[in-house]
């Protein structure tokens, strides 16, 4: 396809929290970690280096914006950062923050737990409160 | 401390492959994959988003330029990229060329798997091929 499109499977696990210049940010709904997503909004890419030169700076600007913005906002120890895509082909860049004890700390998040859906009341507290820190 | 000094656990776990400007390149001794880490020579990290400006698009180069090159060198399916550091703090991003049907596919690789170290003489064939496809 010409034309970016959300991953089906994206679609259902996440909750859009807006779009900056060149991602889609998500909200992964597994209320055990702030977890976000960013989507680069360009069709048929599977990795990082397939950006092109003015597309990699505006994703290591926003990723950072992201990361850093994050870790503020939940008072997290570490960052986690990964471009997996085994599973679900299309480019996504995780940014996950971990805290000393949480659900899966110190191993990776992915295929730890079951996710743990948010409430409804409390995903659009989140989702707002993430717009607002993130100009979104 | 104010040198970059390589953290011992990755100083034991992988063998060097040589400097590039920002990053030491480390070959993690494990035969399973192709998985390449870089270090940004710079003390105290631990964030990605810590890098200063310079630094950041240097290490984006740096991560695309090791990505593009591996998955060629391997053929790979997928290429892994990941800063995690939940168990060494000092800032590391993994690059791992996944295949479909390897030893943890499609899982990610942390600890799934106990490494298994390469043998001497391929340990060394490798460096040297690494060497000379990523001009170090």
């Amino acid at each position: 396809m010409n034309t970016f499109v959300l991953h089906e499977r994206l679609a259902a696990d996440c909750l859009v929290v807006g779009d900056w210049p060149l991602c889609r940010v998500l909200l992964m709904n597994d209320s055990h970690y702030p977890w976000l997503i960013l989507v680069p909004r360009r069709p048929n890419l599977r990795e990082i280096f397939e950006l092109d030169a003015a597309d990699r700076a505006q994703f290591l600007a926003e990723s950072c914006t992201l990361g850093e913005a994050l870790m503020q906002q939940f008072a997290g120890d570490k960052l986690n950062v990964a471009a997996l895509g085994n599973m679900v082909p299309q480019l996504h860049i995780h940014h996950v923050v971990r805290k000393v004890g949480d659900a899966a700390w110190p191993a990776p998040v992915w295929g730890k737990v079951p996710a743990q859906p948010y409430a409804p009341a409390a995903a659009e507290a989140l989702l707002n409160s993430l717009r607002a820190k993130l100009s979104l």
